[in-house]
């Protein structure tokens, strides 16, 4: 074992990690979604769930601001608008619009569910918490939903075997697990 | 898609979960160890992790109280060690004994490193965050270690295909993604 930059260290364990993605609503009732690799669940009763947003991201602003959010994980075949979602700004772009997915109501909150997503979760937002360069939001989790497919989750990876490519630019690359 | 209950919707993406372990020190200074699947990233500069501890678990109530902890990623190798750790309770059990593990001095922090680990990352406790049954905790991280081996990281799986069955017992079950 050798000591070694931090950044290096953290990237020895930051990948394989499964991506999720939080959609919220701005002033106009116009869906954002933002790709969030660092999430975690954080109570088991009431069920709750964390994720970590940077200051800087605009859904940063409207998760303050909304206050509900849903946390919907994509299936392989979803790279592409993950990918959207990732790298254009809600500021400029209708996201929705620009993925072609599927809005469809929820049930105890406002934003809406992604049709195409393997599962989506209803979450109240009940605390955050200032981190460094990033806000922890803690949402409860009011309703779930799941698809009844078979698709693999779309996962973020860097060079480890075991995982089918699934694309990706920049800091984003995309893979599954091979089966 | 459809609504159900919010548990099976959380099991559809809640594994599989690479598994980290959090080692603080006691009031004289024995080493406790606890497995955690619920950990996130939560900034970037400085470089800080989020754990959550259960309220119950007696290793929340030494990182309130020591204020400092490793986190430190087991390899595929690792699995009845880790087993140990999240089944006995370090009021009970010194698990640094009990696994037969190394620790090896930090050095910026008090809690050791585990030698046998693929990584090891020296936290400071910066803020905590009550939710639910359970506390998040916050660790900027001051150093970083990496093994040299080429072991797999030891992950807790459900029953997807793509990975290897690595034993547990109860709610554990251990895997590695296929090579």
């Amino acid at each position: 074992m050798k000591k070694v930059n931090i950044q290096e260290a953290k990237e020895r364990c930051a990948r394989p990690e499964r991506i999720c993605m939080a959609i919220t609503l701005d002033e106009k009732g116009t869906p954002d979604i933002i790709p969030l690799g660092w999430k975690m669940w954080t109570s088991g009763e009431p069920p709750m769930v964390a994720i970590s947003v940077a200051h800087a991201r605009y859904s940063h602003q409207l998760l303050h601001e909304c206050k509900e959010f849903v946390l919907a994980w994509p299936g392989e075949d979803m790279s592409r608008g993950v990918l959207l979602c990732g790298t254009k700004s809600g500021r400029d772009v209708d996201k929705i619009a620009a993925t072609g997915w599927t809005p469809l109501p929820s049930t105890e909150i406002r934003p809406p569910l992604i049709e195409e997503c393997s599962v989506n979760l209803e979450c109240k937002l009940v605390s955050t918490l200032d981190t460094g360069d990033h806000t922890i939001f803690v949402g409860e989790i009011v309703a779930g939903y799941v698809s009844e497919d078979d698709r693999r989750m779309l996962i973020s990876i860097g060079e480890e075997e075991g995982y089918d490519s699934l694309g990706g630019r920049g800091g984003y690359r995309f893979g599954a697990v091979r089966r």
